[in-house]
C-alpha cells in the first residue's frame, strides 16, 4: 500500500452500491461523467470504514461514503468522500436502501419534478426497484393513486401487498395497454420512468391534460450500446396533452439531502416507508451480481458486501 | 340560406388560415379537438363579415374570427365568434400572420415555456414559416444566438438578412448535425421545435445542461397518420442534461393574449418584429394549398382569400 500524501484517506471498502448507471459509465461515450477508460478500476458508490487517515476530518474507524470503486480499498482526498451521520436510528445499508442516491432520486424526482396533487394517478415502472418502490410509497403517503408495473408475480404482489400499491401490472406476463386502461380509469397523470422504451410510448398514449414524466432512466436502452432502440412514436401526444418530460439526476439534489432524508427516516419509522436489500456477499461476484439489475432478479437495492462493518 | 334562430350570427368568409394542425384534425383519432367525421365541413380559423346577426354583441359590417370552415358563409352561435378590434394599425391579415393563434403559439411557446436568459443559443425548426420566424426575430428582441432550420436557400437568406438571425441551416442541402455543431459552438439551450422526427434526434444530442425544448409540432409526422416514425433514440439525454420538453397549445393562452399582442404590436412598428403573408386567391384552391405546408414552397402565414373585406 503507498504511503498516503498529505489530505489524502485510505478506506476499506465494506459495501457497494450496484446501480443501472455502472452500465451507462462502460459505454464508450460521456454521459454526465466521463466514460471509463479501458484498464480503469471500475467506478461506484461504497460505504467503507478509514483505515488511515491524513484529512483532519477524517479519523480511523469512520463511516465514509463515496466513489470507493471495485476494490477492497481506496486511497481518495478527504473532500471526495462524505461522513456517515452516527446515532441514526437505521443501519448502514440504509444508506444505499433508503437514504443516499436511491433517496434523494425517489424524493426529489416525484416531489420536486412532478408536483403531485391528492388524487392524482402516478405509474411507476420497475415498480419494485429500489427507487421504484420508495417512488410508489411517497406517492401512497402523499395521496395518489398508484400503479406499478414490475417483472415478476411475486413482486407485483409485494408491492400490493406490504407496500400498499393499488394495482401491480406484470409487464412480462400482461398485456399492458389493457392493464394500464383498467387500473387507471381516469387516466394517468404522472409517470415516473425508468425504463423508456415501449413502456413510455404505451403510457403517453394515455396521458391526462398536463401530465408530468419524470424521466430517471431509461434502462430498457442501456444494454444497446451504439443502437438503442427507437424512441415513442407519439411524442407528439406532449402537445395535444400539454404534457412535460423532464430528466433530472440525484446529484442535482445533494444540497437539498437533509429536507428529504429527514422527511423519509420519519415515514420509515412510522412503517409508512419500507425498503428492502438484496446483499451479495464477496466482491468477486460483483461482475455477475450487476446482471441481475437487467434480468430483473433482484429482490429490493442491489449491494454488494466486500468485508465486515468492524474491522 | 336558412333563417337565423336567436343568438345566431351570418358570417361570409373573407380570409382562411391554413395550418400544419389542419392535417392532425383530418386523421381518424381525436386529437386536443375530436376528429372531423367525414362529410362533415373541413374545420378551418377564418375571418370574416357579419352579414347578419341575431346575437346583440355583433352587427352587420362587423370583422370577426372563428372556426368558420371551408365554406363562404357559416353561420354560428355568437360566443364562438370573436370581433377583430378596430383602429389597429395593422392590416386584417396581421390577425393571422402576427397576431392570433400564429402570434400567442410563438410569443408564449418561447417565452412562457422556455424563459430564455440573454446570451442563450435558440434553434428553432421551420424557421421561416409562421410561427418559426416570429419565434427566431422574439429570440433576438430578447438578447438570445438564435440559429434557425429552413428548407431553400432563399429561405436562409430572409431569415438572416432581414429577420436576423445569427445563422441559418438549409435541412434539405446542408449535414444538419455537423451545422448545427458550427453554428451553436457553445450547444444548444432552447429549441424551438415545430418538426419532431431526425432534427429533434440531432437536436437532442447537442444540448446543454438544462435545455428546454418547446414541443409546438411535429409535422414530420402528421402525414403519416396510423404508422408514425419512431422518436429520438436519445431520449435519456433529457436525463444526462437535467433537460425538460413540454408542449402547448396556443388555445392555453387565449386568456393572455393581449399581453403578447401589446408587445407584438410594439415591436412590430419598431420594425423588430416582421412578418410575411401567402395570400391564395379563391376559395376553390384551398385542398391544393395546403399542400403548400408540407413541401415547404408556402412563403410566410398561409392564407385562403375567399372573398373582398369589403362587401
Amino acid at each position: 500500500m503507498p504511503a498516503l500524501a498529505e489530505g489524502q484517506v485510505l478506506v476499506r471498502l465494506v459495501y457497494l452500491s450496484l446501480d443501472p448507471t455502472n452500465r451507462v459509465w462502460m459505454n464508450a461515450a460521456d454521459s454526465y461523467l466521463p466514460a471509463l477508460k479501458l484498464g480503469e478500476v471500475m467506478r461506484g458508490g461504497g460505504i467503507g470504514v478509514v483505515e488511515e487517515s491524513r484529512h483532519p476530518d477524517f479519523a480511523a474507524g469512520d463511516l465514509v461514503q463515496g466513489l470507493l470503486g471495485w476494490q477492497h480499498y481506496a486511497i481518495l482526498p478527504g473532500p471526495a468522500l462524505t461522513k456517515l451521520p452516527k446515532g441514526l436510528p437505521v443501519p448502514a445499508t440504509a444508506f444505499f436502501g433508503l437514504l443516499g442516491h436511491i433517496g434523494l432520486t425517489a424524493y426529489f424526482g416525484l416531489l420536486d419534478i412532478c408536483k403531485p396533487q391528492p388524487g392524482e394517478t402516478l405509474v411507476v415502472s420497475t415498480a419494485a426497484g429500489a427507487v421504484g418502490s420508495l417512488v410508489g410509497q411517497i406517492g401512497k403517503i402523499k395521496g395518489l393513486r398508484v400503479v406499478g408495473l414490475t417483472g415478476s408475480d411475486d413482486k407485483c404482489r409485494w408491492i400490493k401487498s406490504d407496500l400498499g400499491y393499488d394495482a401491480a401490472i406484470n409487464y412480462k406476463t400482461e398485456n399492458v395497454r389493457q392493464a394500464l386502461e383498467r387500473h387507471c380509469p381516469e387516466g394517468i397523470d404522472i409517470y415516473f420512468d425508468n425504463v423508456g422504451g415501449e413502456t413510455l410510448e404505451t403510457v403517453l398514449d394515455l396521458i391526462n391534460l398536463r401530465a408530468r414524466i419524470s424521466v430517471c432512466g431509461m434502462i430498457s436502452q442501456y444494454n444497446d450500446g451504439q443502437h438503442p432502440a427507437p424512441g415513442p412514436r407519439n411524442l407528439a401526444n406532449l402537445i395535444m396533452k400539454r404534457a412535460r418530460m423532464e430528466g433530472f439526476l440525484c446529484t442535482d439534489y445533494s444540497n437539498r439531502a437533509e429536507e428529504a432524508f429527514t422527511a423519509m427516516i420519519g415515514w420509515h419509522l412510522q412503517g409508512k416507508l419500507k425498503y428492502r436489500v438484496d446483499v451479495v456477499q464477496g466482491l468477486e461476484n460483483t461482475p455477475q451480481a450487476l446482471g441481475k439489475l437487467f434480468d430483473g432478479t433482484n429482490t429490493g437495492k442491489l449491494i454488494v458486501q466486500a468485508g465486515p462493518e468492524q474491522g
